[in-house]
């Protein structure tokens, strides 16, 4: 049985998971895999703080070099998050020629391309399934699976927090200060939630899967980023009247006109599956030349899910010990057909008191040209002074949902619009 | 870049799918993996048979024997269905020391471990990721990202043409029959559709599933299958009403008394993201003790999704060929805890006609002991002549549906009677 040796660097809500699955699991692990897994010691950023039980037999280091240039350590843990500390070690275990497993996305999102590089040359595994969707292997998918597919369009609630926090906006008829004050409360939302609801996290989220899907390496600064900061609760109870769901997706799509890249509140038809993912889930939905459609759902977060996924990919360090399998690069080599990204969406839901409902499909016409107009659902009781009209516009080519709203209330008084997301 | 060379045997839905794919996608899976792929030659049963444009190119063999002998071949996929002609073919091509990928669910479910020690023997990988559920990669989600993962249950919406069927009674009020014979017209069913409508092609699904989750084998006839035939569009409005979709589910739970398996028809709550998997789709929900919940959607069937599931294993076996990886057991060696397997399930949805609809949970109680039981949702218009009573009941343990609707109907004239998909 081949002993695989860990220096653990972080030991909070993630390395706690990894410390008690590893040891809970040990039998199983020996049983499928013939490899054990010591965790020869761990750092943290203080000595003093009471531990829980088990994690009391864990040997603690006064300083991370002590784990990383520990000759006897094969892999590097980094479960301890901030981006310039993790970079520096993360780089100087790779350069030691350890293998390294992350959950950093903060990191992998802006230095991913730098560090996949730096352990393809030293010819040792980098590998952070969990810093996209805790517990969804969704890396490990879009480089398997996905190897002879194209991939057309990735949508995912990638944020945990802002899906609980607009599920129970709905499901409470809660403001969206109570529902994040319940977030926090949960320990979902931290002190200060700006890279949850602002959808920071997201965005992060998204370069990764865009990297790994497209191949393609973006900036956070091309992509839209629209949070859900102080959304009202009256717009989250007027799409549900509607039949929508409101969630916060991340969402890159090739067009013919480039690659769409945004995070933003969208409504989504409340009969589709993504529609019913509900508090802190999350999921990807990923369409593909061959599959069609496919929709991966699970815990995007917390100590055993994401612990989880840090032990799939130690199990697959594991095996590449043992068999000596070559480093892999940053991003799978896509066909380099992407030559532009562009913003905005291409289809609208809008709620609107329009002087005449039935005039309205052949005014958004008059507007956008001759583009797809549902009929107008007539939606009675969200005001108590007038009827409302719900409508679908979905246009020839993506366009920012403000031209859109610019454009639109020529035809009434708006009361709601978002980007729909389409089959 | 290393070539490795397929004998094909089958060139029918999936065969040409793997054909198509490989020629389409050569340039991207030559720049991801290094490797090329190519068709030494096919067999069919009828080599007068008109093909394709494209499928004409590829060299066809009067006799399988001449792939299975060719000394040149590395793999030999096998997409042409029947057990036993199958068996034979694929026991010969492993001990001939060619790795074997294959589509071919009854097969695995029957022979599956005999077959998996042969390749073991041999030295050769046995790959069949198409044989449940198309287009989904849950064999492989499976034997990785549950390594260390107890698996508690699996639940799956295993075959399309069935979740066809009930999606159509359901949205356009069709009969069984009329839905069945919609089936027919699209390629889903096939003119004896014995295997997908009484559940057969699902528990052969589930067979293989529980192998490879729970490490257990299971013969068909442990399993309780319960099919769709003829099964009443009223039945499907009934469950729509009281805020349900009525789905073939198959599914395999570990409880304290032993694992439970069964293919039925099962209602779930709308609300859920399973109730929403529609048409021709399947999906598989996986609870485990690190993850929780996660639920993996895509295509059962079809001609690219099964190629895809099929090219990924193709991708696989040519990495371990490069590489000379080990091959894999049948199942992984999960610890033997599971003693017995039982029949029935715990949760039942009844819409039934009580005398004293306030009295249902109390006589529920009087009949099963102090067992779970929801207030009476009162339902109007389904039945002309009476009101109905909509309960569900969670018993203490499972109970065959039959003996809950035995006992049950002293409550009252039941109008239909389902198990409830638990959390
Ligand atoms: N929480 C999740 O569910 C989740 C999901 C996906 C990804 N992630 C990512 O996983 C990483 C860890 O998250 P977490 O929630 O586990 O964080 P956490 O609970 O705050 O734990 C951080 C740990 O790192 C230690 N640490 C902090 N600075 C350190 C330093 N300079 N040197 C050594 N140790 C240091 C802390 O030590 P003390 O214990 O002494 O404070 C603590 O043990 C982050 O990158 C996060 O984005 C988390
Ligand atoms: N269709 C799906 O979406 C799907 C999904 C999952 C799994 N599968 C499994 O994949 C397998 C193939 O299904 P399919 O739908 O592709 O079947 P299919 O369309 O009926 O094609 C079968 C192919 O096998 C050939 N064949 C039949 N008997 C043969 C023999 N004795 N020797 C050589 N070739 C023979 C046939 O030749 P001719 O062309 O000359 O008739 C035909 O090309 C089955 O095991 C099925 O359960 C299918």
């Amino acid at each position: 049985m081949r002993q695989i040796r860990i220096g653990l660097i972080g030991l909070g809500t993630v390395g706690s998971g990894v410390v008690r699955i590893l040891r809970d699991q040990a039998a199983l692990i020996d049983q499928q895999t013939g490899l054990s897994f010591k965790i020869v010691g761990a750092a943290v950023a203080n000595l003093d703080r009471e531990r829980a039980g088990d994690l009391q037999r864990i040997p603690l280091v006064a300083h991370v070099s002590e784990l990383i240039n520990d000759p006897s350590i094969d892999v590097i843990v980094e479960v301890m998050g901030q981006v310039k500390k993790a970079k520096a070690l993360i780089s100087a275990a790779l350069k030691g020629g350890k293998h390294v497993v992350t959950a950093n996305k903060d990191l992998i999102a802006q230095s991913g391309n730098e560090l996949a590089q730096l352990a393809v040359d030293n010819h040792v595994m980098l590998r952070y399934e969990a810093s996209v969707a805790g517990g969804i292997p969704i890396l490990q998918t879009l480089r398997t699976v996905y190897t002879a597919d194209p991939v057309n369009e990735i949508a995912g609630i990638l944020n945990g927090t802002t899906n609980f926090i607009l599920t129970q906006m709905d499901s409470q008829n809660w403001s969206y200060d109570q529902a994040l004050q319940a977030a926090r409360d949960k320990g979902f939302a931290e002190s200060d939630p700006t890279n949850d609801v602002d959808g920071f996290d997201a965005a992060f989220k998204l370069g990764i899967l865009t990297k790994i899907a497209f191949g393609l390496s973006v900036s956070q600064s091309q992509i839209e980023i629209t949070g859900i900061r102080g959304i009202a609760v009256a717009d989250v109870r007027a799409a549900r009247t509607s039949g929508y769901e409101l969630k916060l997706v991340a969402m890159a799509k090739r067009t013919s006109a480039g690659l769409q890249l945004s995070v933003a509140p969208m409504v989504i038809q409340e009969d589709r599956p993504l529609a019913k993912i509900q508090n802190e889930n999350n999921a990807v939905w990923v369409k593909s030349a061959n599959i069609g459609t496919a929709l991966y759902v699970g815990p995007g977060a917390g100590q055993l899910p994401t612990g989880n996924s840090v032990v799939t990919d130690l199990v697959q360090v594991g095996k590449a010990i043992r068999h000596r399998d070559p480093a892999e690069p940053f991003a799978l080599k896509r066909v380099a057909d992407l030559p532009s990204i562009i913003p905005g969406h291409r289809s609208y839901w809008v709620l609107l008191a329009s002087p005449d409902n039935d005039q309205l499909p052949a005014n958004v016409k008059l507007l956008f040209g001759d583009v797809k107009v549902s009929q107008p659902d007539v939606i009675r009781g969200l005001d108590p002074h007038r009827t409302l009209a719900s409508i679908e516009v979905r246009l020839d080519s993506p366009m920012p949902l403000e031209t859109f709203v610019n454009l639109t209330q020529q035809l009434g008084d708006i009361r709601a619009a978002y980007p729909v997301l389409e089959d």
